[in-house]
């Protein structure tokens, strides 16, 4: 089996989203996807790309995807964020993530960031231990905090 | 007591970075702020700036800052980071760091993002307590990764 990794392009953009939402669904959160295909087309494909995607293709079908932009750490300066790492389902265990895993690595090794960072669920396991296993390292003190539209809207509309 | 907030300068580098460094003591990290005011006022103040930086002061003096940056989450489009809010411990409880947070929301209200978010430690319940209290949600079960410099050193250079 032939995988390539590849730079996404605007017409992958719907079979990105799928994947997002492939991943919402295993996440427990299948209505949490407000992003449309849209809106990741001007995101990131703009004059000021806001991210950069690679996606996995086997037989020329994207069947993973991997979507990472840069970030500031008042500690480390420079970072790398992955965002989302995908590999729709029935294609799992068969390396497509590791692929998509080290390019992202090699990537941030390469602009010579400090760190690599990103989120993990606390419950998936084979996730945790893959990342541990890669010489990652797991910070379990600290809690994400989402202010998200309606809330933003409520602070700012009853503030004093 | 005249609080103002105002766009961070260059000049205001020096300061910040203090703040950043009382942050890490308090946050038990005391050795892990490896950024210099030279990289913060490339990073900040260069062609395209990786964050923005608003400081606080009181008597010509800064006692406070935030600093943010845009992300793009897959569930929700743009968002708003908040990497750090920061007041000096003298000057807390006096309503610097309310009016630093209100200027984030503000900001990401107008910017129309669907969500402002950051991180917190577990144990310092003040922080977390605000935080509800202004309608933001706590995610406990989502844990931080990070890939550090040596790590994904080590990796890039013994992967197969």
């Amino acid at each position: 089996m032939k995988v390539t990794v590849r730079k996404a392009l605007k017409t992958d953009m719907s079979s990105v989203l799928k994947l997002i939402k492939e991943l919402a669904l295993f996440e427990r959160e299948p209505d949490a996807v407000e992003v449309s295909e849209k809106e990741l087309i001007e995101a990131g494909f703009g004059p000021s790309p806001q991210f950069n995607c690679l996606v996995a293709e086997v037989e020329n079908t994207v069947v993973g995807m991997a979507l990472f932009y840069p970030r500031f750490s008042t500690w480390k300066g420079r970072s790398i964020h992955l965002e989302d790492l995908i590999v729709t389902e029935a294609m799992r265990g068969k390396g497509i993530g590791r692929a998509l895993y080290d390019k992202i690595l090699e990537f941030g090794h390469a602009e010579g960031v400090r760190r690599v960072q990103w989120e993990v669920l606390n419950w998936n396991e084979p996730a945790v231990k893959f990342y541990e296993n890669s010489g990652a390292t797991i910070l379990k003190d600290w809690w994400l905090v989402h202010m998200q539209e309606d809330a933003l809207k409520n602070y700012i509309e009853n503030k004093e």
